[in-house]
């Protein structure tokens, strides 16, 4: 029976995706040591969450006056740590939480990524899940050694659809039973059941043979948040989680059909692919609680973390301009980084939008997609956009932390299990058995065509 | 007061650097899961050891005959996991036990490497340690996407050198005190003690400013093991703990003598470095079991671990010669990676050495450098080798795991103990602590000479 599925996204960082959540009075600020990662860890298994999963940044913000002062001392995002390493915090103190992290496919060999990934999922026992981003973002070129330059957008997937191919041939390298460890025979595994991908693509070649062998779940899932047009068509081609941000439940019905449809294309099962849908909880044991809750979140933001973050995710200082100063057609053409960011501000109807219009159209910085009520108004909202289906389930964004997560998993979670839409009990312990997902057979990722959509 | 110090050298592969060692009657073939490491961990820090640390290698051997399949079938180190990750299992069952792990600085951006040690002495609350090592081996450059061109042999130390500035320049990049998290006065940090490095070098560049604040113990320690010319000024120059194979008490002291001149030619403490020796204890309750155990063992090698293992170190496929056909001059100038152990071949004697020559002279896969004996024995030769001094304490080589470490903790740690030059008790909680380091100030580095010793 179908079930709602619930992705914590995390952030190894001291702050979430919210810069102002540090200042929360009710946030921990030990986001560098072990416990934190744990306690999380620990209240999401509890709530019998699918997977936490971390994004990940390689530079701190700086774009904004092309300087950094500001990021540091007002906690925006400036503590930025391995993720993986977090995540391995995490694994020690669970038994059944998926755990995923983001790789960059921009800045790492992809015989790497598929190394560290593959043994996450060996060491946690097939809970690993992968998070492909291609880097889009000038500082953390500088901080990579790269100078100034960026691969053209489309590129950039064409490059990161080679990666993929050397990665998931990597992970199949090994077949399940090629161990068989027999020390009388001498007979570590057998031959011809480990092979090379001898690999040489437009941007990218690896030759293996891979040295990690499969885990129970055969490999990690894949998880993908692309966007914009291209990174649409990559992630129905990859992506076996999707974390989507829907803004209503219209445009989610809308885009949820057209994902599956793209995965479809492909030549895919539409229910290999589990689409989970953004929000920010802010709930409480009654709608009025969680509203005053609500009003509190909203005194903590200050207008420098807007137009830094701004900044970072358009790859441009926005303290070049005023604040009701519109951008040229120009500048506009030439905003990088995050192109459906600046889409979506296209859309919205100006032709020339000012800054301001960036910082009320994106809410860039500021509590967006919250969902504000008590058990049930929150539950209704879940139900209602998982049953539309507009979705296979949802990203948990946390106003703070740890706080975010106890909330939802203190009020929401019991109403759901009562409802009888989202599992009491782990029944399994991989994350493909949590997501519903099979187990990939060697090599089906091959027959999946490049489709346009 | 001084005191020996033990380091265990630790492998994520299914042997340990012998292959055969899985072939073990007592050992454990559960090397990719997390239970394998974790009991290892917990009998290193029951044997109050300083710290465990995994090598690395970025291929499977398979230079032999230019195929796996030997590789494979005889289990010739042909699992190898990231090593950071197996280290984290082991962190989340140990309080005190220093964690190391090897990273090339060949394949990584400085950044990254960073990053992600740094997170790691975090997220351990100060037990990390990095193994710097320059990749030599072609099929690791092919796993790499890097084809089959290497940096000649100074010059990959010229780079590694800037690597070493780079990421010694962002673990300074934040000041102990840089964070306050006040939230009344949103304050985060103070931006004057947050920096960039701004570094443009021969070979790299990296921008910061850095991610991940200061440990308790500063930074990592930095573990370093280049034998070769070159390799021993970058180990005077960065070395914290020096991993070294001496081959017997003369040469010891001498080579010990000479390290430390080399680390105070470099204006540094020469008690800022500590030397640790590698030897493969075979210890049991008296010498002659001791000695049965040893029998026992060498019936376990094959020829053609010998022969891969050649290969890999050497770049050359050593199927192209009989066993007992000389090398030409031509091709002993061609052989590439270890240099140094090519070195000792050449040293033993023939200008035009076989290779068999190279078989018995470096005993590559197979038991070397064993100490034997019961714990009389073997705690002699420790105190002897210790109070020469040839050495500030030992790398444990496990003949095989988890026997070769049990062995070590039961029979000689309590003779050591009663002898009082090695704890009983942790007496601190930082790797540093153990190895008598002082924590480093900002910027300490900058001030050592790169003289050539």
């Amino acid at each position: 029976m179908r079930q709602v599925h619930f992705v914590a996204f995390l952030q190894a960082q001291n702050c979430t995706t919210l810069p102002a959540a540090w200042r929360h009075p009710d946030a921990r600020t030990d986001t560098y040591s072990p416990e934190y990662y744990q306690h999380i860890a620990r209240v999401l298994e509890a709530g019998k969450f699918d997977i936490g999963f971390f994004d990940d940044r390689l530079a701190m913000p700086d774009m904004y006056r092309g300087d950094h002062a500001h990021t540091v001392e007002n906690g925006i995002r400036c503590v930025k740590l391995d993720a993986v390493t977090c995540l391995m915090t995490m694994a020690a103190v669970t038994k059944h939480l998926g755990l995923g992290a983001t790789y960059s496919t921009t800045y790492y060999e992809p015989f790497h990524v598929a190394r560290l990934f593959q043994t996450v999922d060996l060491m946690t026992k097939g809970r690993a899940g992968w998070n492909v981003v291609t880097s889009v973002n000038d500082n953390e070129a500088r901080n990579m050694g790269r100078g100034d330059e960026h691969l053209e957008h489309d590129m950039r997937y064409d490059r990161a659809d080679e990666f993929m191919e050397v990665v998931l041939g990597h992970w199949d390298s090994w077949d399940d039973d090629a161990i068989v460890a027999d020390k009388a025979r001498n007979l570590y595994a057998h031959a011809d059941k480990v092979r090379r991908i001898d690999y040489k693509g437009k941007f990218l070649a690896s030759r293996g043979p891979f040295t990690v062998p499969r885990s129970v779940q055969g490999h990690p899932v894949v998880i993908q948040a692309g966007m914009s047009g291209r990174g649409q068509t990559f992630a129905a081609r990859w992506g076996e989680l999707l974390f989507v941000v829907y803004h209503d439940l219209g445009t989610a019905k809308a885009e949820y059909a057209k994902a599956k449809a793209a995965v479809a294309a492909c030549g895919r099962d539409p229910a290999s692919q589990k689409i989970c849908a953004l929000f920010y909880p802010v709930c409480a044991a009654t709608k009025a609680e969680a509203e005053d809750k609500k009003a509190a979140y909203d005194k903590l933001p200050n207008e420098i973390d807007q137009l830094s973050l701004l900044s970072e995710a358009l790859n441009y200082d926005f303290a070049k301009k005023g604040l009701d100063e519109p951008f040229t057609d120009a500048e506009l053409t030439g905003l990088g980084g995050m192109q459906s960011m600046r889409d979506r501000v296209l859309r919205a109807g100006k032709k020339n939008p000012t800054v301001r219009d960036f910082m009320q159209i994106t809410g860039r910085g500021l509590l967006r997609e919250a969902w504000i009520g008590g058990p049930k108004e929150i539950a209704d909202k879940i139900e209602e956009w998982w049953s539309a289906p507009a979705c296979d389930g949802f990203v948990i964004g946390p106003t703070h932390q740890p706080g975010g997560f106890e909330d939802f998993v203190k009020f929401v979670i019991p109403e759901l299990q009562r409802r009888g839409i989202y599992r009491k009990e782990y029944t399994g312990t991989t994350l493909r058995h949590h997501l519903g997902l099979a187990k990939p057979a060697i090599g089906d990722w091959k027959t999946r065509g490049a489709t346009k959509t």
